[in-house]
């Protein structure tokens, strides 16, 4: 399946806060064919550091597929002979300089200065993803979705689309996902709290092969010198900083940190206007959107009468799971979309 | 119960990597009475930014008891009228400025050059902070232990004492602990980590009661101003690290990197010498040193052969259940000491 990325521009684009963001563009994937009445839309919305890259090649060699290529594709969990599947890259990507992204925040040109925005550019929220995917919808002529779905942050947007647009939005699937940011949340540090203990200890048996605790030539006797485990570490983040964007970073934290489902500092209001069908799969190994998010979320949507499911998975990628261990949840994707 | 620092002198220490520091002075708390055949003798050692004070007042009008005071004192869980406790400041001890606390590390003056040690002070390890206890217990005539316990990183000191002098404890427990770092713990971010989700929740409640989401005048609407929690949270490491001298912070860091029970680099082997019965205490919502670290060592010495036993607690403070709400678990030390 190779696809291509489309680009979509909004002249003007009002912000939840109120201000006025010229020239918004952004990038657009899609994947299956759009049916005569525009009723087999489903719409992938991404996580902190993805991208509307969520399935597909981009050429015959590209070794890495989107994000969730194992449950988006023909005969897959989302299954593309018959769906028609999109996805968009979000304001404020943080990956400003990645050339399979088009994005806008503070790395990009005020047309007024003709400088980067910088920080002044203005805070942005779920809400405004949600508008900017709903202009890109709105501008192939669709009118509704058949589902929303999204792991992680994209989990908060797809939530605050059947919330925004309740009569938009039919079915709902959030994987790894919260309805709110919380205190917890609104501190967390991502790049260790995405991948369980487990993981890194795998990793860190790896790479502690060669030095002896009771030698003192052991590098861990000199106190500038990193744990291999740090090291490693670091130089992860060291290379996937490289087309990421400082200031997109603070702006994406903070469209994260001001989530609330309804953006009405009312958590049971925001999430009683929803008429989707929902579906919430959990990591039990999540440190980071741990499962009390989404258990809170489908306690208070039960007591409201909704129509929402709890899947939980074991699995030691943690957080990871609901990304990279996607395909494990296929048939309960497969079986919910069918309903 | 008021009590006095005192303060022990070794005038050359030879550190586990081999180093040798002069004038090594640490300071130390007793509570109770020692016997005449000194066998009942109990150590508590303490957590990473903890010290020697882990009960008792320093005089009359001292409002902050040392951290166990509700399990140690009479007719307390580690009672004083049958028990001499002890405990002893750690070596490289964070809060290197605070006028209780009595401590060698990269703050001291080192008496060849009389300036600071700063990062030429010798990496020291949990086997250190156990041999400068074992020198302040053998200056006081003692010659093995009633019981050693101590929560978090002094679970790690508590268990390398039963494996490094195994006929020196018969009685071992280690509360919120782990019998060594693995790669997880290794990168862990202590201040936000010693804490559950809940108690942040539950500040982040109180502190966010005037700032509606959907007015712009929302200070989070300013990408320079930080959320309130994050404030809050910043306001009191600033005010804690006043005391905290910044490298005794990365030595004490690298002391628990290093750890492996035994100091061997295998951790059924420094396990397996064990003599001492042993309770592990955890905390099922400890996001910093989750129980499977306990429920590791646990499932290796019953293996083993050995008499362990786990004992598993909810509360919402987290990790810090071990030290803020030890009381809850009065009755399971205290029958655990009659056995």
């Amino acid at each position: 399946m190779i696809v291509k990325k489309q680009c979509h521009q909004i002249d003007e684009f009002t912000s939840f806060s109120g201000n006025t963001i010229k020239n918004v563009k952004v990038g657009w994937e899609s994947y299956g064919t759009l049916n005569e009445d525009k009723s087999n839309v489903i719409l992938i919305t991404h996580y902190f550091t993805g991208s509307s890259h969520a399935a597909g090649r981009y050429h015959q060699k590209d070794e890495e597929p989107g994000y969730w290529d194992s449950i988006i594709g023909p005969n897959k969990a989302i299954d593309t002979r018959r769906f028609f599947v999109l996805s968009v890259d979000s304001l404020v990507n943080i990956n400003a300089y990645d050339e399979n992204i088009i994005t806008t925040g503070p790395a990009s040109i005020d047309p007024d200065t003709n400088q980067a925005y910088g920080m002044r550019f203005p805070v942005v929220t779920m809400r405004d993803f949600v508008n900017v995917q709903k202009s890109v919808l709105e501008s192939l002529g669709i009118k509704g979705l058949y589902a929303v779905a999204g792991p992680s942050m994209g989990s908060m947007q797809a939530i605050e689309w059947a919330s925004a647009y309740p009569t938009w939005v039919p079915r709902l699937i959030s994987v790894i996902g919260s309805a709110e940011a919380d205190g917890w949340t609104t501190l967390t540090l991502i790049t260790q709290s995405a991948l369980a203990p487990e993981f890194f200890n795998q990793v860190n048996t790896q790479l502690d092969h060669d030095a002896h605790i009771s030698d003192p030539q052991n590098p861990m006797y000199d106190i500038r010198k990193a744990p291999p485990i740090v090291n490693w570490l670091m130089e992860s983040a060291a290379e996937k900083s490289k087309k990421m964007d400082a200031n997109h970073l603070l702006y994406l934290v903070r469209a994260n940190q001001l989530f609330i489902t309804g953006m009405q500092n009312n958590l049971e209001k925001g999430l009683s206007r929803i008429k989707a069908k929902t579906l919430f799969i959990t990591a039990n190994k999540d440190v980071l959107l741990m499962p009390y998010h989404a258990q809170k979320a489908v306690r208070i949507m039960q007591s409201q009468g909704k129509d929402v499911q709890l899947h939980d998975f074991d699995g030691d990628l943690g957080h990871l799971e609901g990304v990279s261990n996607i395909a494990a949840h296929s048939e309960t994707i497969r079986s919910f979309l069918e309903q």
